[in-house]
């Protein structure tokens, strides 16, 4: 997988790192760590507890550099690579107080991102079954968190909806005040020129009004897999403009509505529902380490 | 439910929902909300679809309220209230731009905590068809929203484990370097005098090592629901030092462990898996507000 | 003009200004402020002195509260309010003191953004005379600003291009490294699925690529207005793709762009070289006041 | 050029970058270099597409630093360096995409501070044909830019009226409320001894005034080239105080000011009316890189 | 006591006790609080338990405003105002919870900043007993705090020094690299125009010197009053450089350095030295509030 | 000393030195560093001026790194290390320039932070003469440097009582309202298990309900020594609860409560009025520098 479409922005790394670790660590530093010998190295592996998908690698890697530059990584399994129970995600090496520090603020970006993404997964695969719909994220993201979980929802291979409400147009119907879908789809053209418009729509009816209007998308929300068949038959076989579902949409159920043809399904539930991966820290005990009580 | 120990810090609040609007809205403000007529007024209410428990009224009206303190709320249902579906957690009413501008932001913190507050409330009802024992979190939280999850824990009935490294020293295998149980429980009072000390145990010997260097916690990890009885029956009934459970505790087994007389049981999953509850904002449609296509 | 659409998001507005004030003030606030008898109370006016268009009110409106929610201010021309020499563009009083304090950081603001404004109004009525042709901006804003210069575009009659690189595709001779306009069109499409492509071309046959891979925009990058005009009959009336003129369009040549038929014209200059528009703060000497030598 | 004297603070440098960047790519990066081939390198040079003065250099190499630090940077023309059309500023080579997605940014700061640079070049150019003057800037700066604009005036050959308003005392009409000019500067005096004392007037009595109550600077504002050279002579031969003349000086007027033998001409246009230099990014295309559809 | 000249910048305050308040309350809130009565309700004075000069006063109205906006507050001594043992400083009431979390963190801006007021204040009057030396500060504060110290220094009835690098020259002997004192003023006088530029000195020669280069403030290094009485005439009665002293001035010592006559005595321990004010908050008993084991 | 106990969080150090960095050097930059030759190099001790310890080093290391990288240092004595008069902290060896620039930041850290660090350890040796009491600090930090604070307290010998409200409980009286001390042990029990639970009492009654409540530690506020003696008799030699002194103990009386065997004597002056330690920057003056006017 390109790894330039799956790590989120540089920027939103260093700054929810920064946020994390000072979360984490204020203001008395970790106290437990306190008590180790100072001098003392360790070495050891990032394991994954479970199947899934791997995300958050970066954020992982600099929340280990930020606490402390000393310590050695070797990353073995970029963000979108599949896991089994078992496999070793990345190496380390260095100063055991700093990684012992570190350890759960990188654990937990690398859990609940790589849940993120191991979910995604899960939808993209049982829509593979069903059809040649994308599965694709929602707005409804951790408080914070976007630009990180949007990342993975690419990495599990979903694609992103609307980074946020400056992206694009999405006409509701709480949005049609005294103007129709036509009149809405007009508005947003003359205001934002060359930008994707999207209309949800519950009816076939409204699905008819915006495919004249000429909306980009077309988000059918809250319909059973055979009314978005009907829609997608009204829509006819251009493609255009595409047609999302929306609602509802769960692992039992992405199947059927990928096989009603729709082209995109898009599913809250990845970010805001998703389990975190259980991933865990084992460190080497070998004669140089010397831990244990023995 | 006392509110002062189940709204987390005025500043974090404050700074969380700052961090989530401008994740929002940058850089060009809402592309839809600017399609509206600016003088159009609504009024709706936000409805739980499911039931649960509410946490994070305290996010959800300071996102209102930064968008547009024009927006005026009652607020029905205070963090830590148990929901049905159907159940109104909230009244608002004010400038319809505005109030659909904060809602997906006010709701997303809504959900997400009351996820984390109704899976707590679930640990705790089944741990109390086993016996006396207190649920509660960890430190596996999700990065930049540690206050906020530890407070809708507390909402859901649980109680917290340490908030960050900083709080309390727990004693893990890692950090046994060629020192003992004693040895590090000694150096931890030694460093930290009057500060908890807890240990990490997985067998029933190292149990008595720490009963005997004076923990004041111990924490069973990844113990059987019989194991964890022995350990119960080791540590006897002064309760002292309390004995808390750990490590892939389960909505299945929980009440099997709550059944064993330990005093704690700590679940990740609370903070790092819980699904969102399904919250809505029900917009009103009386003949002030005129909306839709009728 | 609509208010929703020119304003900037309110978390921009604050923390700009919050920005802006603690450059002014710190460390050790308004020297000459301090030497003013506490208690003078003056009132004033914001006035043009020169001819334009308004923007950056909400901006001027934060900074004085944030001096001193003392001051009272009454706003008489909203964003996108044309201006003449003389006019008057708020009213406000309060301590004189903070009125002081505040000025310089207010001014700046909207004499910056209104010259933003100003700019794009001026370009807006040139390509009118021309034909139907929107002006838009681009991505080369003041660093830190564009949230605020965007919407001072809009309340110029501007539109706006992509706010920033996470909003749209646009695919430059840069990026195609070994790969067609087709190809990247498609790698666009299967990557970001309905969202806006947009390719820049600078010959006749990429344009003609362009529109075979049915690329939403097509930016034709300085071409001579004859240019342009074969490039819009090769486009054809169907107005997709849409076409956007770019590159070295001034005011003395965007009439004659427009009346090539191009859809739209983007000007980096509305956002880097615009100059501010002369505002200035007028106090009022009456006899309650009681300023001067006299 | 001393580089200590036009450099600003590192601290201003590197947040000022932060927040460029995430503006520039939150929440899901740059959608387009996500379609590049990750192995790809390129090299290229910065090129300045009209004649000027080089400043924010170091904005542009943090920029590309920030965004990946495997992008080597050699900087030919330091801040201060006068370009010619065509001139190298800067070489670089690293990833391709990593180039491309800082280049906006980086071309930003320098375009915009270049273009402060070049403005106060110009001032300080035609105020050279009339006298000794030196130019300088005011604070109607860009908000949140001041201290990169201020450094940029000082790499054009200006010098920097008070960075703001904690760093000196500037008596203007508006301050004398109840209070002679002579009052007005013995209060500074006395509040803040050692400080420098600037008395802004309009007329000679306010001159001579200011000059009897001790002022270290004189603005004269608005006055005429002929008032002003009655100024100077007024005020004598041991330039002391400073005068300072400021309102509305232009490049046409520039000269004539410099010839009465002011000390100084203070001009807001430098840092908020300069238009940007045209710098652009040019990659190279040799074997190595094979760019192009050919 | 003039109050525009003794607060810090509303900026510097603001963004102070927002992080002294995150800083004292998250992860997890006030626990303590936490187990009071939601309802109940105190009032209380805030009390000096010491005499000394109150500083400090809005930064602990804002933390009390930010941790709760129900607290009201009456602020009976603003900053500048001397107290003895017992006055009160200001009254509150409000919901008891709120004010035992905002207490600490009012009460240690309070104290801190008072005690600076208060040594400031002690060398003041010591200073007036052997002259019209005016006593300030220097960049010897606290990091984070030079703002709200230095206006604690005025509030004390000191002056300011620069208040940073970026504010004045000051020439030391490790600025003289390979340049005398009199270049190096002309340097300083080339390069910053207007602005006030100090030399420091150690022997009468080089005070020579700094007068012939024209300084407008000689700071004296470490001389004994003799010699400083000696430097003072050395430079007339013109007072012209000003004469300021440094290094090593204590209480005990500071009236014989004002008797030399020098302009000026600056003190790091003014800010880096001074003890804490001792102020408490108690709160009343009455039968509204029956607080107590009775 | 073990080092992982005396340094702060590398967040806090990170975070602070920025912060103060801007403070001291934005808008302009070093005024006066900006007169230097950019080629002049220099090399240099940080030297103590008088006996004292230690602390607040990764704080001027951070300061000189983040001025200039190109700044190498060599620290000789790390946090806790005693010095002698003459002593030399570190070497350090670079741009003149920037070290210049860096030194004030840095020595005002390192003097603060050794200040608190000294007193700590006087009061530590005075208490030793006494019995085994350990020293701690309290909340009464200054705002905003709470984590680096406590860090020198550590350095200094001394245990630090709760980092803040979020770590333990604390019933004071002001929290009995309306319920005894049973009650409040009891409810923290509950709300707060397994946590730090401390009673603050004034009269021997009280510690025996706190002692019967099982408070995990007593403070014994304003009491005399001879009381103390009786309260240490009460409370037995099970060393359960731990008694902890608080409240206007000085060095001149802790020898006296440290004799009564209290076990813990926390006092507010160790960072509130701590004064700082002299330390300086002594640069070389080898032939390689050529400082000086000779």
């Amino acid at each position: 997988m390109n790894p330039l479409g799956v790590h989120p922005p540089v920027t939103a790394v260093r700054t929810a790192v920064e946020r994390a670790l000072a979360e984490d660590l204020e203001p008395l530093g970790d106290l437990t760590a306190a008590l180790l010998p100072p001098e003392a190295m360790a070495s050891g592996s990032i394991v994954s507890r479970a199947p899934g998908v791997i995300a958050g690698s970066r954020c992982a890697i600099e929340a280990f550099a930020q606490v402390d530059p000393a310590i050695e990584m070797t990353w073995l399994l970029d963000d979108g690579s599949p896991v089994a129970r078992g496999d070793v995600v990345a190496r380390l090496r260095g100063p055991l107080a700093s990684i012992l520090t570190a350890e759960r603020t990188a654990l937990n970006f690398l859990g609940h991102l790589s849940g993120v993404a191991t979910l995604t997964r899960a939808y993209v695969d049982a829509a593979t079954t069903g059809g040649q719909t994308r599965i694709r994220d929602t707005r409804k993201t951790t408080p914070g968190l976007r630009a990180l979980e949007k990342a993975a929802v690419r990495a599990g291979g979903g694609a992103n909806h609307r980074g946020n409400l400056s992206e694009w147009v999405l006409v509701k119907d709480n949005h049609l005040v005294g103007m129709s879908i036509a009149e809405g789809v007009a508005a947003a053209r003359a205001r934002w020129p060359g930008r994707t418009v999207e209309v949800e729509v519950d009816r076939l009816d409204q699905l008819r009004q915006a495919i004249t209007a000429g909306a980009d998308l077309v988000l059918v929300d809250n319909m059973a897999p055979d009314d978005v068949a009907l829609a997608v038959a009204e829509r006819g076989d251009a493609r255009s403009p595409l047609l999302e579902v929306s609602g509802g949409v769960t692992l039992a159920t992405v199947a059927a509505y990928a096989a009603t043809g729709a082209d995109l399904i898009s599913v809250g539930a990845l970010t805001h529902s998703a389990p975190a991966l259980d991933l865990g820290l084992d460190l080497d005990s070998g004669p140089g380490v010397d831990r244990g009580e023995a």
